[in-house]
């Protein structure tokens, strides 16, 4: 047990008992997902490491473990290409069983990718340097966590520099994602619309894996990993280059959770900077190009909320999702937008258990298509409500924060830390003991004492 | 010893008596230069890391010692920034006894560069895949040279790219440096009228650390020591941002021997692509780009040569330099202008010390402000006449190769392995034991046979 652990046991006895039950429970499976070298998201379906994943995870450890949250981060960094693209999976060997593997992705075409460890050859949010700051501010040995600080600051910068060479197009100054997968939010009812154009090249000839350990009721169909696919072998015909893919590709979407995550995660770069006597300006700059640009292409003034724009149609996306709301963790709507958005997020979006017991689902539960336990098309994610959480406490509605943490917690402490919930039950679905879960379940609870001096 | 050192033992077998201990005297010079994870320049002047002293040292390497040159060229890209600038010195520890040292270039402004190892903040002409794919075409181990190609190909695709993104304006489509010494040499008469624009901001407060180490008449003079820190002080201030830079240099230049040496890079850096299965059509195409620019911007119909371009200026530089004629090495003139070129070079420029010796000075003997000692303003270099060797070779002028070979061995025969030669004594000056040039010696040797053929 490191020293860091040490300290931290003692921090976790502040907790009431109940709480104290639920950190150990956290800690133990993320204790039970630890490879040695990093965290997989949960066993079976998720043996790799994931991009955004990693994050969250770092953003768990941060509170008790420097040490396992730099050993996250720096371990998803080895995937990382020369061109700076931070790629979705990093696979752990071999990667056989799972599909699409290494050898489907083929990424030796491109002349950017690492020899080994294999990886993906597309993107996921960038919620690494916020999650590299959180590691530093938490942190209890300083010094170690400013090395860490410096020795990530390149790595970072050229991810950033990555996604604003070659996913911000001139003029519009969003970054872009040209798969669903990039959005993190695989089957979300906002890509329906985009991926209904596309016209598979061939028909399927692969066995998919994640059927092997999932219900098919709570993954996405065959039409749409047909669909999928297509875009990797476009991709990969077209050896991953951006100034390729960006000619070529059929799905290119400004996603706003993408886009809160792009900005903050340029305010955090800008604050390493700081800390390490960089100069950050250039992400400071990226930060208010992308906030400006979700001001003026994104928000919808009828439904109250920033809407994903469709730059391949040249059209909006007004697709309620619970993930519109994001944009209150960065700070970029103003006082009145976010006091609009607040009163939908509570009132109208979120899902009311109880008196005091509510959180967001992934889609709008009064929308047709809406399924309870199918992946991103209504199922509450932990990770989302956790963006929505920080949110509210940022722009003062402490009250809504409390009640919002107090359901996650109580969520968690009722089903378990599971991938996803039926917002109308409570229950669990997809993987089980999923690591971002139990992760950012140990984040909030160690929020305690801060919304109790404000909501006090 | 190594298994390859005893391979090479064998093939230093075949050349007769005098080579072979010319040989043996070059390797050793090598070995005493050898830090044990790199090979410094030379003892008190070139204690660190020189970028295209590593290529051409690996180049010499690459004929007896696989290992070598691979750990010459890992060791070099240990100090490659995150956005794929390779910098022009990687210092070994502190750096403090050299000037400008790391403190000096305080490079860590620099969202992009590594904490460690320390390095200087601009760059060196290009000379590493073809360092690194004639690695590979010499290697007795085949499969540790594939490796080694896959390991390299994305530090290579990176550095290059870094290049073309940043170096090469649109409409222009050469590379241009901003600074003399990005050049490879530094004070060269082609920078006189450029430099001599340059106002510096302040008087001298520093000490030079390169006159404790050498003749000053062989050195640039403080005049122009004062305007080389000007400029890294500018791009210190702007944090070695390219675009920052590219907008504000006061000296921007499309200079001929770091275009050949970027077209010929971009050759074989798609035959290394080639060779490990990855897609360098990018690279076929930054070759053919700039090899078109150099025919349409750099070639003067009166000259006989290509001359560089002044990017403030807007004009040529018409300096009488030998590496003027370096544009044979990449297969850019076509085979009217070689034919030009060739006499040029052979009847004018090169220097004749007898009837068969021969060789190119830095800086044509007839022109004004010829020094046959001071570093760039007159003396040989061996580096410059490889290329000029390689050149001849390949546009089957090989008589003159074999003439021009011959005196260069004769040369370091007679007079040691020095950093440049007076081209009038044939003396060695500069730096005594210089590792490239050893490294270069050693690779002219090994070419023994193809030239015995194609001359007999």
């Amino acid at each position: 047990m490191s020293a860091e652990q040490r300290v931290d046991d003692a921090m976790l006895g502040d907790f009431d008992t109940a709480h104290r039950a639920l950190a150990e429970r956290a800690r133990e499976v993320l204790e039970s997902n630890w490879l040695g070298h990093a965290t997989r998201p949960a066993a079976g379906l998720y043996p790799h490491q994931w991009s955004w994943d990693a994050g969250f995870i770092a953003i768990g450890y941060a509170r008790f473990d420097t040490r396992r949250a730099a050993a996250e981060l720096r371990s998803l960094f080895r995937g990382q290409w020369s061109d700076g693209m931070l790629p979705h999976i990093v696979f752990n060997g071999g990667g056989e069983s799972y599909f699409p593997g290494p050898d489907y992705w083929g990424t030796e075409r491109s002349p950017y990718a690492p020899p080994r460890p294999r990886t993906s050859g597309i993107v996921q949010p960038p919620i690494h340097a916020t999650a590299a700051l959180r590691t530093f501010r938490h942190a209890t040995d300083r010094d170690t966590a400013r090395a860490l600080l410096e020795e990530l600051m390149p790595k970072l910068a050229a991810w950033h520099g990555y996604l604003h060479r070659e996913r911000v197009r001139p003029g519009i100054g969003l970054v872009e994602i040209w798969h669903p997968w990039e959005s993190g939010m695989d089957n979300s009812p906002l890509w329906d619309e985009a991926l209904s154009r596309i016209v598979p090249a061939r028909v399927r000839d692969w066995v998919r894996a994640d059927l092997d350990h999932a219900d098919p009721a709570e993954r996405p169909t065959d039409e749409d990993y047909l669909r999928y696919l297509h875009l990797v072998d476009l991709f990969r015909e077209l050896s991953y280059d951006p100034e390729r893919i960006r000619a070529a590709t059929p799905f290119a979407v400004a996603d706003v959770l993408m886009n809160t995550l792009w900005v903050q995660a340029n305010r955090d770069l800008a604050s390493i900077a700081d800390i390490i006597g960089a100069d950050g300006s250039r992400f400071t700059a990226w930060a208010d190009e992308a906030a400006a640009a979700m001001g003026e292409i994104c928000w919808d003034d009828t439904l109250d909320v920033f809407v994903d724009f469709d730059l391949v149609a040249g059209a909006p996306i007004c697709t309620r999702v619970g993930a519109a709301f994001a944009p209150l963790f960065a700070g970029i709507p103003d006082a009145d937008q976010a006091r609009r958005m607040v009163r939908r997020l509570h009132d109208e979006v979120g899902e009311h258990l109880g008196a005091t017991t509510w959180m967001v689902p992934s889609f709008d539960p009064s929308e047709p298509g809406f399924m309870p336990t199918n992946y991103w098309r209504g199922p509450v994610w932990i990770n989302v409500n956790w963006v929505l959480y920080q949110g509210l406490r940022r722009y003062g509605y402490h009250v809504e924060a409390a009640s919002l943490r107090a359901s996650l917690l109580a969520l968690a402490e009722r089903s378990g830390f599971f991938e996803h919930y039926d917002p109308v039950t409570g229950n669990g679905h997809g993987a089980d003991r999923f690591a971002w879960t139990a992760a950012l379940v140990l984040d909030l609870l160690f929020e305690s004492g801060a919304d109790d001096a404000r909501t006090a």
